[in-house]
Parts: structure tokens; C-alpha cells; sequence
């Protein structure tokens, strides 16, 4: 099997040592698949069992695998996704790991077991899904990015049935969506835990929204220190640069 | 009339020229009342109308009046603090402005009028009524600070009833009742426009939550910057002296 398809690229995921595929024209993941890689709470021991949601190419399992011994199955819908998620994983022989799995996060549970799973993280699909044909995207990318396929409910709903009493879901979104998010959380008993706002910079409204929720929790919602993309100079942060590059930085 | 009852003192409300009467004993305003009467957004024009529910001695109001020539009626269930607040009122010479109401804010809209009012403020009391019997607190102090007479949700409800069709509702309380909040607001016909989140200082959890709604408004929630009330130093940040003591910081 050729590593590399058309215009696929073998790019670095830089605090890991690790590598990913990427195509500029099919998929690339963002800073959220980074920012929820390390909010998350996961398992660390090896009969740990984590389940990424919308893996797209798999950065999010790729970056866990740094930091956790635990067994992690990534789910990805697009055929040609899961295909690039699975050869980077073989790249770098992490498939005793992470299992990529092709298919729908829709009833994904009676696949690969209900209530099974310490924890589940997902970075759904945001926009809602009239806007994509108004933007005229490329198919994979119009899928990953908008609720064509996958509304941020059936996402919840798949987290919740994925995991056991106690488990913990971590998701990223837009702050428009925390009413929507918190609601189908609690609906799905999801007691939310845990909110980190994301802030481009300085002065600006929030850009983006981690939040993590326990499974049959107790209610004890925690606001965390806000978390600041870029400083007044447009460089990343010093905290960014240590969760995109270690502790080097 | 006396002024000042026992042991009351004539505090400076430092920023707006106005003095407010507060006692060490029975009541005095904390920042949150400051916060709030800065995040709302209040007609300005002579023709409008605000209510301030809880006003506890009046220092919202107090704060408003500098700001705005709307009429303000400022609820208080407890007479000695509805008292403090009319003496503050009539010390200032805002009787014209200000109409202080010593009632209860459950069904207060059945009093002075439904939907008649462009915007509502309401720092309630934040904790359970159970806690208010274990510490033991002084009784006026115990009924601001605490659920005892009135519930989150009642005051909620009563903003809403109070509201015309597109007038806002800020709120202040504490983050670990952000979920029950936007319930509530939502449930009352108050959509969540505004959040901000107040942090002690830089690195801590958020201890307060500024919340505004619109009757009737449709979803588009901002989180607004966060803001720190402490430096480093442990000194108020520019921001809080700005709004402490005006531009003049």
C-alpha cells in the first residue's frame, strides 16, 4: 500500500513526534483537534478505553497515543478520511492502539459496545448544514465541517451511549452552540464539568468552546482560566505553543 | 427623617459622585452589584424603564441614575434594606428617577405592571436556603445572600413577566449555576445573548457570571472577554478601577 494518495502530504505533528496525513484538498486538522486532544480527561493505563468521534484524519487519536497507554477507537465516516486516519496510523506503528473504524457515528454503539468506554472525545461537524451548499465546498471537506451527515445531538447521544457511569465526553464548538450542547449533554445525562472558553486574543469574544461532561455526574459546572490563541504581536501564545509543540517551546 | 440609623455609614459610590448608606451589620453592596450595573444594557433616554429586582440598599439603581434618565423602580423584599435604599435615594435627590418598593419580586409584575419595561436587573440571592441556616447568618444578611424567599427561577420568571417584547435581562450570580440559568431564561422566554465570566485573578477559575437575555430574542450568544478583578500584585486590575472609580483611574 502506498503511503501517500495524490496530494496528500506527511506533515509532523510537532510535540509528539509523531506524523499525520493531510491533504490541503481533501482534509487538514485544525488547532480545535489540538486544544480538545489536551482538555480532554483520559484514561492513561493500558486497559483504558477511548473512543475519538469524527476522527477525520485522526490527529485527535494521534495525539492521545502520547499520552495514554489506553486503547483508542477512532470512527470516521468519510471512506476517504478513515483511509488517510488508518495509514497514518500504520506510519507510525501505532496500530496495536488505535483502531480506525469507517462508518456512521450514528448507532455506533451497537457496533462497538454500549457503555464500554472511559472516555469519549469528538470534534463534530460545526456549521449547520444549509450553509454548505451556499459555500459551495469540496464534498469532504462540506461533510467533516456541516451537520450534513451528524447534528451535534446525534453526536451526544453517540458519546452518552458509548460510555459507562462515570465516563467523561469532551467536546469542541462553537460558543453560539453551548445552550444547544449543554441541553442535549443533560438530556443524554451528561452532567457538564468542565468549560474552557477559547479566545483568538485579547478583547474578543470567544472563538471557541471546549466542554466536558461526566456520564450520571453530579452537577459542579467549573469555568476555566480563558485560553488565548494568539498575543497583541498575532504569534501564538506560550501556552499554544506548548500544546502544539511541548514543552520545548 | 434621620439619615443614618445605627450603625450606618454615608459610603462614596466612588465613580458616580453619589453616596449610598450601608450598614456593616445588615447590608452592604459588593462588586457584583458594580459588575452588573455595568454589563446591562439600559435604555438611556428619559421615556425608558428599568426595574431592579433585589436591590438589597439600592446600589444598582444608584449606579443606573448616573448613566441613564430612564425611570428606575428598585424592588426590595426586606423593609430595613428597602428603607436604607429610599434614605439613599432621597439623600441624592433622585426621588424624580428612583421609586423604591419595599414587596416581594415574586408577582411583583402584578403590582406595578407586565410588560411594561424595557429592561431588568437582578443580583438574587446565590446560595442554597440549607446553607443559610448552617452558618448561621444574621437574618437580612442570610435572606439577600440566600435562596430563603426567593428562588432563582421566581426571579427569573418575574424579570420576564416585567419585560416588553425585546427588553433585556442581566443577571449576576455564580458559575456552577450557569446550567440552571439559561434554563430557566429559556423557559421564561429570555434567549442568552451576553456571558461574561469573572475571574479573582489570571490562572483561576471563574468565580461570577454576568448573563444577559432578550424577551422573546433569537440564539446568538456572545461570550464577551473575561474579566479579572485582581492583578498579580493581588491590586484591582484597570479595568475594575475604571469601573470602580470611573475614567479618572
Amino acid at each position: 500500500m502506498d503511503i501517500l494518495k495524490d496530494d496528500e502530504r506527511l506533515d509532523y505533528l510537532l510535540a509528539e513526534d509523531l506524523r499525520i496525513i493531510q491533504s490541503p484538498s481533501v482534509f487538514s486538522f485544525s488547532l480545535d483537534a489540538v486544544l480538545l486532544a489536551r482538555f480532554a480527561h483520559v484514561p492513561t493505563r493500558a486497559s483504558g478505553k477511548i473512543v475519538d468521534l469524527c476522527t477525520g484524519n485522526g490527529a485527535i487519536p494521534l495525539f492521545l497515543s502520547a499520552r495514554s497507554k489506553a486503547s483508542i477507537t477512532a470512527v470516521e465516516l468519510q471512506e476517504r478520511l478513515a483511509g488517510m486516519a488508518n495509514r497514518s496510523v500504520l506510519y507510525n506503528q501505532l496500530e496495536q492502539q488505535i483502531n480506525v473504524i469507517q462508518g456512521n457515528v450514528i448507532g455506533i454503539a451497537e457496533k462497538i459496545g454500549y457503555e464500554k468506554y472511559d472516555a469519549v472525545t469528538c470534534n463534530p461537524p460545526y456549521f449547520p448544514a444549509y450553509e454548505a451548499t451556499e459555500k459551495n465546498l469540496k464534498e469532504h471537506v462540506a461533510i467533516a465541517r456541516h451537520e450534513i451527515h451528524l447534528t451535534l445531538e446525534q453526536a451526544i447521544q453517540s458519546a452518552s451511549e458509548l460510555l459507562k457511569q462515570g465516563g467523561k465526553a469532551a467536546f469542541v464548538h462553537r460558543p453560539g452552540r453551548l445552550l444547544d450542547i449543554v441541553t442535549a449533554m443533560r438530556a443524554n445525562r451528561l452532567e457538564p464539568k468542565r468549560i474552557r472558553f477559547v479566545y483568538s486574543k485579547e478583547g474578543k469574544e470567544a472563538n471557541t468552546l471546549l466542554i466536558e461532561g461526566t456520564k450520571d455526574g453530579k452537577p459542579d459546572l467549573k469555568i476555566l482560566p480563558p485560553l488565548y490563541v494568539y498575543d497583541n504581536d498575532g504569534n501564538y501564545t506560550e501556552e499554544v505553543r506548548k500544546l502544539l509543540y511541548g514543552e520545548k517551546a
